[in-house]
């Protein structure tokens, strides 16, 4: 009975848990839990994770949701983890988890909020909504600049000013990988005037490809069919 | 040059730093912080916390913000700290991560919205705003009713079936302890239905007293204070 990744790799942090677990040459079955099919309500799922929410892990009878928990779990269990992606050290530990923290009501809130509101709701079922997917966006670009002159200040290369990616980098670049499903007009406008940002996610990607790239595959599916159906609707002139 | 902790007890994370300090003999010092008077937003605090939140801590030549993050690094950096607080056994930890992370989307966001919205907006120059009070309002019930359905399953004294408190409690029942300074009768329809959240709050409180009772102090003359101008404003008949 090894590690069962319970993920849909349209959601960002199913993905930061999948491409984590392939970096570190972790040994784990993906089963995917297809959200747009409800399958994250199913009476089996609630099994799994009585929040109907993916990412879950499963690991012999150990359950275990939220993906930073699991993140920090996999970290500390497997040998094969570098130290660089959640330290020993207790200060530099610390400082992680402070990011982590943060990154719930501020960065997740407003990419989520944004993304949901301006372009994937009507696949899941809803209607979108401008003036949400407004204050999503509001909350997303201040928690860009936050994190800019915070945390990547003096352009390092990844969050802290360290040399090596840690499970926030994996985290926070894979919550702003979801923007590809926007509207590319709109996402430009708000990643163009971060420098800082762009080349930061250009670390992440190199640091953790080819996986990086083949657990995003699909979002760049679901961008294209998103974009031809607005092309569609509103061709340009 | 020790512990320093930036609070203000208005805010529910700030108590639990506080609490947890003085329950695990943390030798510190208590710097006030007070939201209402705009001092989370000067250039002095900016320096302790870019992010302009309580709580925060400076130990030295280290700073730490986000209150989760800061109940772990005491924990952990601490050797007075029991282990029931934050278990060095890997699975008992994960769980209690796991609880803390979904905190801040569930129960904080739905508390926070809702009692902000429905009593304190206008102490920090907002008005009321009924419709996001009832918003907030249906988190923080669905939030209930998943702790109490899943972490308190067989009514248990603390959450996850411990025989002692964890930083998860301590940080969950500080948010729930804000209710008491909204109108007193729907504090109590939100929490009546719940037998088992009472009585896991009243666990949290004997284990933590008397610092409880003395942190929470501002909250009861608050709560006195907002009911005196209820009256005033619509007399009972």
């Amino acid at each position: 009975m090894g590690l069962k990744v319970y993920a849909d790799r349209m959601s960002q942090p199913s993905r930061a848990i999948i491409i984590f677990c392939k970096m570190n040459r972790i040994d784990f079955e993906e089963v995917r839990i297809d959200i747009s099919k409800g399958q994250h309500r199913t009476p089996e799922f609630e099994k799994i994770n009585p929040m109907k929410q993916v990412p879950a892990i499963v690991d012999g009878k150990f359950k275990l949701f939220e993906s930073h928990a699991i993140l920090r779990y996999l970290a500390c269990f497997f040998p094969s983890v570098s130290d660089h992606w959640y330290p020993n050290d207790l200060t530099s530990r610390a400082k992680i988890d402070s990011i982590l923290d943060w990154h719930h009501a501020n960065l997740r809130r407003g990419a989520m909020t944004y993304v949901f509101n301006s372009a994937l709701a009507p696949a899941l079922g809803f209607p979108l909504n401008a003036q949400a997917a407004e204050e999503g966006k509001k909350l997303l670009s201040s928690s860009i600049s936050k994190i800019k002159s915070f945390w990547l200040k003096g352009n390092s290369r990844f969050l802290l000013g360290n040399a090596q990616p840690s499970i926030a980098d994996l985290s926070l670049v894979c919550e702003l990988m979801q923007l590809e499903v926007v509207d590319s007009e709109e996402r430009q406008r708000i990643l163009e005037p971060h420098q800082e940002i762009r080349d930061w996610m250009e670390n992440v990607k190199r640091a953790t490809n080819p996986h990086f790239l083949e657990v995003h595959g699909i979002l760049y599916k679901v961008k294209a069919r998103l974009e031809s159906r607005r092309n569609r609707v509103s061709p340009k002139l």
